[in-house]
């Protein structure tokens, strides 16, 4: 009898076993086969578990049953899952992950345990929850060069983002809101300051590279200095503030990967997704542009992914599938931020003349667009600049007269 | 040396082999190995054509060689494209298509010709153009029931209907200027009385059911007599008027399929889609709504399916994919619309008095919502009722007073 196993019993394993047993009719006619849930892997107690039965605090129970063909590995984290991960491809098992951090850090090295052992790596879920997003780019793109990929890959700070466009709410009340709906964690460094989208974008960029991408080598900024003013400003000039996630090739072969706030227009579709949704912007030299929205995160979202992957590998025993990269061997295949053209809005505040500053501005800046709200205090200045080089933006700022004080940069999409 | 072949050298087969061609390089990386140009087989003379060489007007020449692995089908139509598809499925080899007459009407037969004889019919190109939507629905939503699918499907009537919303033009107006930049054919009734975006709604309902579902057993209704007037009432109560092919599954194993107009609200991502774009909204049991956008035609846009899933075909040599469905054996599989439950929008004219006719209309449909227009005449009045079968609506319309007309209904998403 072939059996599937579930590593971590939370949110996502919950409901991995939930949808693949309420689901469970049509799933067996999709592989051919009856494949049973063999374990649940959980160092928890869970007495009230209509699968007591077959939970296991001991990882080898999963490892050593030679029925067992495909396992999901929905903990998080890089230890123990790594181990566990690498221990089961080596037995000739498939693991399946929503394990972002995992497959951001380790993904190469698995994908290559995997091709050595006739089986399979699977990490739909680990970008966009339930949204197809890595086997649509891999496969069905596979005839374009990838142009760029931008995405809102972040529920949380896209929740608290909506709350402070469409209820004029603070940063800090929208987050506490945010938290108060099981939106956003206890500690929520790791989604508003970015880290989470950097992940997922580093994923994406390694994939349509088909190099390791590292998050650590990526700028990443977040969205704890967005002000109501600023969402107000960027509705008067026709934009958005949403957090985005962006990669795209540079010169020598390298990519530009950054996560940071940045002004969507209004007829860019990205700047319609709203809540807790995600979307993914993918150019191709063919297709052009293709969007991908759906639930980013959530339970049964994140669940119907990985099941999928479940499906998959089961369907592909012992043939591994193609969705994967090479190592990048220590090579840092980043390009300079600074070097990459954009266009920016910029909020500064003025001590003395603020009409004065204007003429400093529009000088250096050549035709930035001022922008205006209700209420601007004389003192504040803000404008949107033409694109050109950041690092040339940067230049132009230390430029500005002395009694101008830069206030914010939000980057333009 | 292995080989792919182009029966049609139309938009789609040039830019099928332009596209093939320029990405050349990372198409061989992703392939494994080299695999030629063979044949375009096209029955015109292309004296200009770098491929001078291999123009050939002999199926023949294709079908005997046994270098040739995967060919893509883009001439469209019935006959003889069934024909040609089907000798060379019984040759082993992979056909790939954007035909979605051809797989709306023979999927479930070619489906099986190709299994039996280990070979693929990949058809990504045949629904949305060069947006991902067969693979994603059949793989990444392996693991959900399919509760809806909702789609923009056709961009001729998208741009018509966009430029009808934008910038009040009149259909026949409208018309005329997709027929100038190309967006619409001269003879345009297949777009715009919905027969494309039937054959496409059919296509993603047999897909998600596993049978064939035939596009004449669908209600399908074109977009013609919409006027300007009807998308402005639509406008002041919140909507936008779209055409949209629907599937979702009704008792006893049936499914719901239509194409017709349809109100949508503006909160729904599918009320952003402009131009000659197409979306398509799939809600399953796990991942709740997911949404994929794209441009839906156009040379490079659909020959990056094409492309997509020629690589996908020569990886899988000798290996069947699972994308297909069955045979439903003469059973008719759609359900009675008139027994579906919707809202819809109503226009009716009235000779006499506009009050005691509004007084019939609320007390026969039990608190519709009466809409407004500017400059509406006294003699007109439209209205929205609540939800409920299709068949109610025509009985209630039925028993209003005989001196109200009705000049349009558009049902509700």
């Amino acid at each position: 009898m072939s059996k599937y196993a579930v590593i971590g019993y939370g949110v996502v394993g919950s409901g991995t076993v939930e949808l693949f047993e309420k689901n469970r009719d049509s799933i067996t006619n999709k592989i051919g086969r009856d494949v049973k849930l063999g374990y649940i892997l959980d160092l928890r107690d869970f007495p009230d578990s209509p699968y007591g039965n077959i939970h296991t605090k001991d990882f080898n129970d999963i490892l050593n049953d030679p029925e067992v063909e495909a396992v999901a590995e929905v903990i998080g984290g890089i230890h123990p899952s790594f181990e566990f991960t690498k221990q089961l491809l080596q037995k000739g098992k498939s693991v399946v992950t929503s394990n972002k951090e995992l497959v951001a850090q380790k993904g190469a090295e698995l994908f290559e345990v995997a091709r050595k052992n006739n089986a399979n790596y699977l990490f739909e879920a680990s970008v966009g929850g339930g949204i197809p997003i890595i086997r649509p780019l891999h496969k069905c793109l596979a005839g374009n060069k990838i142009e760029q990929i931008s995405g809102i890959l972040n529920g949380t700070t896209n929740f608290i983002l909506t709350k402070m466009i469409k209820d004029q709410m603070s940063f800090s009340d929208a987050l506490r809101l945010a938290q108060e709906n099981g939106f956003a964690e206890a500690d929520p460094t790791a989604d508003i300051e970015g880290h989470d989208a950097c992940r997922k974008i580093c994923i994406l960029a390694s994939l349509a590279l088909g190099k390791q991408i590292y998050p650590e080598d990526a700028y990443c900024e977040g969205i704890s200095k967005i002000t109501p003013e600023d969402v107000e400003y960027a509705r008067n000039a026709g934009y958005k503030i949403k957090l985005i996630g962006s990669a795209y090739p540079t010169e020598g072969g390298k990519l530009s990967v950054t996560v940071c706030p940045r002004l969507i227009p209004e007829d860019n579709l990205l700047s319609h997704v709203d809540g807790v949704y995600n979307a993914i912007s993918v150019t191709g030299n063919g297709v052009g542009d293709v969007v991908f929205y759906g639930q980013g995160a959530g339970k049964l979202p994140t669940a119907s992914a990985v099941v999928g992957d479940l499906i998959d590998a089961l369907l592909h025993r012992e043939r591994p599938l193609t969705v994967s990269w090479e190592k990048s061997d220590g090579e840092n295949l980043i390009s300079d931020y600074k070097q990459s053209k954009t266009a920016a809005f910029i909020k500064v505040s003025v001590k003395g003349d603020a009409d004065e500053a204007r003429e400093s501005i529009s000088k250096t800046f050549d035709h930035p667009m001022f922008i205006e709200r209700q209420n601007r205090p004389d003192s504040e200045v803000a404008f949107i600049t033409a694109p050109m080089k950041e690092i040339l933006i940067d230049q132009k700022l230390g430029l500005l007269d002395e009694n101008i004080e830069i206030l914010n940069l939000i980057r333009v999409l």
